[in-house]
This record gives C-alpha cells, structure tokens and sequence, in this order.
C-alpha cells in the first residue's frame, strides 16, 4: 500500500535473499524509520519485540530469519536452531509456525550448500503469497461490504468498526481486515472505520496511519466506546483479523476482540474475521481450552510516552490475546471465500482438509 | 479514607462554609494537591474540567458551589444564575441536579440575608449525608460480598473487577463500589480487585492509587482484558458505580461498563451496581433512549501525558458513559439494601416512590 503517495511493503528482501528491510513499527505513526535484518537474531528480535507484528507479516519475518540461519549455518543443527529461536519470539500467531514448517521443507532434503538459496526462494514466494491471498481477501470481503451498503439508505456511508491493526502492515500488503476496506473505498463505495485504539500497544494508531495514508475516513475511538456506538445503530459490521482460527472457527485475535464481538451479538452486527489460510490452526478444535495466549511486559500497560500512568506498587496484568468463541462470529473471509465460523464452513472452503 | 495512613474527606469546607479544600484529581496518582474553590465559577470550573469527578462528589463540589454563589448574590437571580451555571458543567450524573435542586428548595423560601447560611448548613448535611450512605453502602454490599465468597474454596481471595473509580474519591468518603471491598478487606475477607485502566481518562490509576493507600490488593489491566478473565473464571463479581440510574434499572456509567457486564453475562459472573439514592432518576424509564450522554474534548483520547498517540490528521470521538440494561444487572446495592435491577426491585426498597 502507499506511503506518502509511493507504494511500498512492509517487508523488501535484498536481491539475493540475505537482508530484509522493514519498517519499524514502534516509531509508526510519527516517524517512518527503515531498518535493516540481516540475521536470525535481527528477526527474532524485531518479532519478539514488536518493530513488526500481525500474523501474517511475523511469518514473513521469520521466514526470512530462517533464511539468513541458512547462509550462516546450513546444518541439520542449524535449521533445528534457527527454527527454535524463531519459534520462541511470539506464542499465539499460527502462521509463525506455519511459514517456519515451509521453510524447514523447503530445504530439509537438500544438500546444507544449496540450502540458502532454496530459503531465499521460499521466503520470497511466502512474502508474494501474502500479498496475493490478501488481495484475495480482498475481493471477497468487497462483495460483503457491498451487499451490506446495499441495505442502507443511499448515500450512507458503510460503518465498519475494528481491533487493533489487521491492515497492510501487518501482512506484506493489502492487509486482512482493511485489504475489503481499501478496495470498497477505491470502487467508490463510502465507507468510514471506527479505529479501536487497542490498548496497551495502541495499534489502533497503525490503523489511523495507514487509512489516512489511503484516504479512507476513520474515526479513533477508546476500545471502550464500541459498545455504545453498536447500540446506537452506528456500526453495519466489525471486521477483525485473526492470530489463529481454530479448525471449529473460534478466533483468536487481540484482547478485547471478545467484548466488541458480545456487543455485535448483542445488537446484531454482524461479525467476520478476516484471514488467510496460514493463520487456521486445523490442529486445534477448542480456542479457549488450546490456544496459548501471550502475557507481555507490564510495563506495555504502566507506561505510555515513556511516563507511568500507574503507582509503582500496582501490580499490572498484560494478556495479549482474547479468544471469540465461533458462536460469536458471522463469518470468516479467507482468500478461498467467505464460509462460517464452523468445521463445516472451513471445510467447504478447504475441502482437502476433509481428507487429512 | 486514608491518604498516607490519615484520615481525609475529598471535600473539606471552612468552618463558615465560604469555601472547600478539594483534592485536584488530574494529579493522582503522581501527587496529592489540595485546591480551594470559593466561587461558584471555581466550583463550576473544578466539575467541567474534572478536578473533581464521580457523580456524588460532583453533586456535593455543585452543593457548595451553589452556596458560595448565595454569598454573593442571595437575590432569586443569583439562584437561577448559579443552578443554571452549575448545572450545565456535566450532563450525565443525576447527582448534579438532584443537589442543586436541594440547594434551591434549602434556600427558596427564605429572604436573602438568610440564604447563604442555610446553603452552607444544606451543603454541610448533602456531605454528610453521602458519606453516611455510603457507609450503608458498605455494610449491604459486604454481605454480598461474604456470601459470593462463602461460596469459594476456604483461602482463596474474591475477585472482584470494577470499572473507572467509584471509591472514595468519587464521593465524599467511603465510595460506591469500593465502600463493600473496603469493609470486607477490613474484616479480614480475602479480597483482591481487577481495576480497569478506563480510558481515555486512566480513572483506574485512581482506583489502584487509593486501593494502594488502603492496603487491598489489587491489578491493574487494560480495558480490553475483563473479558478474557471472565472467560477463564478469575472474576466473581463486577462491581460498578452509576452516574445515573433510571426507574426500571439501566445504569449508565463509564464508557466500557457495557462490554463488562456482556462478558460477565456470558459468563455467568453477577454484575452488581452500587449507588446512593440521589443517582437514581425516577424520571426516566429508558436509559438507552433518555439519558444524555456527555461528549467530552478529543484531546482526552487523542493525547496521552503530553504526547499524541495518533495522527494529527485523525478524527477522534469521545463519548463518556454508555448504558448498561437492566437485563445485564443482577442487582442494585443502594443505602436500603440490596436489589433487583428493576421498577419493582428499585419500589421495593424506595417505596415511597410507588406514591409518587
């Protein structure tokens, strides 16, 4: 997506595979700051502490950390390590497990000389497959929003509340949630996004960056305020991303997706979570009983700006993810379609998941 | 309660009632810095820009402000004048009005030269009196308390989430919400409480602050986590204060107590509202469709500590309070006792009401 009128992504490999440079995240949305990657331990640093985040851009990430692992120590040793390193940088995102299970294929049967290039290869196509799924998504996603804005009065604009930053950074581009967002606006369909700020880590800022970045109105508001605004009529739908989605649809996204999807139920706003196929954990059936939840830093809640908000001796609670059981859900959107948050949903869209 | 092991009032006026030391709240929890307010400009200035908040404090600063107004214009104007300045400074807390009409009947009938003295002695008692109904409060709630807790293996503490500060520094003494929590750390009932941030305004800073003072353990989290503590059964009762409370049992209070009490709903965690009589409001039956809810500065959301936290460019919106319906209310704890959220549980604890 753009940046001051100029297309980029969010992750940009060198020629041969041996750095990435991305953006990072935690100077956004004041500061655009380039950075480079250049090893395993640059990419499991970035990802575990936040310069990039969003499931499928922290597979990406990691596919290319596995690939720097590659140039350095292309052993049967040194997969298993670079795999466990990156593996440990975050708990809950599924598509970190995902894209380290490709790269480990990728090159596992070849000879360690030839494994570099084999990881430089699969990571790049990982990074192409994301935009392209998203693009996907994209497209599926426009044409519920569309039969959705078709209900209302003409003229209204689509009102589309969402969590956290499910946009373009965090993916390669396009982004999930927003990917149906951005092409509605460029179609010409007035749509307007209510921003959750997300507290503690405010990604409700990357969110307001970017629409304001492609132009698209928004409003930022508390993640307390979602309620209100769905009692009064003034949501038509809440798009989410997702961390992981469970093989029975409950999806597992950041904290407090939960309370925004109770308040869409209890008003009835439809509810869809937007994800490609990385981000299903077809191994998990029981979102809340199975899915490891992350506690981050404390002091992500105690301090904002660099001042505390918070007297010293208050103990802080820091879960970084919530799960919205799939009763919850309307429906998922994946770059196959938009199916229900069920087994059987997924399964129509994944039919050779039937089989495994 | 206690300020460093001492004994204080949020609002302490001079013997002569011609002006009031408040605590200026804007600088809790990084200080403890004592204002004096001894014009109803000031006092109108101390509610709108919220040196003092919370709707029965906020009736009492509204009290006195009348009173300092009757010193300087006893005439039937000055009364007009300072009940509609005051009255305009918050639109939401029935508290506020219910004071000032008290303040007017107090006055009303008597000439001019009396009415400063009997505004002071009407100021005095409304203080009083909120601290001795919150003590009653604190005695109803307590029960409640020890019978949730009876219920939980012998050891284990009481877990207890509330929302924005309904202690004792929203009142004149004692608290809301925290007067039960108070009483039961007191009488030794393992006790320990979830305190939501509450943005944009961090109340919960207050609220762990004064917790801190009194020595009850506590958590501080953000306002997106109550729900997956619920989900996992760490809460076993929430417990909120009101700003308002209609005839049939909607309670309006902070933005963000309506998600709680659905994730409470739905899982099966009781959701209690505690308030002094002057925050219901028995003319409205629809809290929903009739209580005004108070939009306040974009700034409170968009500026944290000094520094913006979004872009510039990004339209913000700020509503204050929601309303929580009476279906998602397990009950209402006022100065009589314990009740059902509704026409009839309110009637029967203020039967005189059925009269009216």
């Amino acid at each position: 997506m753009k940046v001051a009128g100029e297309h980029r992504r969010t992750i940009v490999a060198s020629a041969d595979g041996s750095s990435v440079e991305i953006i990072d995240q935690r100077r956004l949305p004041h500061a655009v700051v380039l950075v480079r990657l250049s090893t395993a331990a640059d990419a499991a640093r970035a990802i575990r502490e936040m310069w990039v985040r969003g499931a499928p851009l922290i597979g990406a990430t990691a596919a290319y950390g596995f690939c720097f692992a590659m140039r350095d120590d292309p052993s049967d040793g040194g997969i298993e390590r670079a795999r466990r390193e990156l593996l440990a940088t975050r708990p809950t995102a599924s598509n970190l497990r995902w894209a380290l299970d490709e790269m480990r294929i990728a090159v596992a049967a070849l000879a360690p000389a030839r494994r570099f290039e084999a990881a430089a290869a699969r990571a790049a196509a990982i990074c192409d497959e994301d935009a392209r799924i998203n693009q996907a998504i994209g497209r599926h996603g426009l044409s519920l929003l569309s039969e959705i804005s078709g209900r209302k009065p003409a003229g209204e604009s689509l009102q589309v509340l969402t969590h956290c930053n499910a946009g373009w950074l965090a993916t390669v581009d396009w982004g999930t949630a927003l990917a149906p967002v951005y092409m509605a606006h460029d179609a010409g369909l007035p749509v307007h996004v209510w921003v959750d700020e997300t507290r503690p880590r405010v990604q409700g800022a990357l969110t307001a960056w970017e629409l304001g970045q492609h132009g698209v109105p928004h409003t930022v508001i508390v993640d307390n305020a979602g309620g209100h605004l769905m009692q009064h009529g003034k949501v038509d739908i809440c798009l989410f991303g997702a961390d992981r989605v469970t093989a029975n649809g409950d999806v597992c996204n950041k904290i407090g997706t939960y309370l925004k999807a109770l308040a869409a139920h209890d008003n009835d706003v439809p509810v869809y979570a937007a994800v490609p196929h990385p981000t299903i954990d077809w191994s998990m059936t029981d979102g809340l009983a199975e899915i490891p939840i992350e506690e981050r830093d404390h002091e992500e809640v105690r301090m904002v700006g660099g001042a505390p908000l918070f007297p010293a001796q208050s103990p802080v609670a820091n879960h970084a993810f919530d799960v919205t059981p799939a009763r919850l859900v309307t429906g998922i959107i994946t770059e196959r379609g938009v199916c229900r948050a069920s087994r059987e949903g997924l399964l129509d869209l994944y039919s050779e998941r039937r089989r495994a």
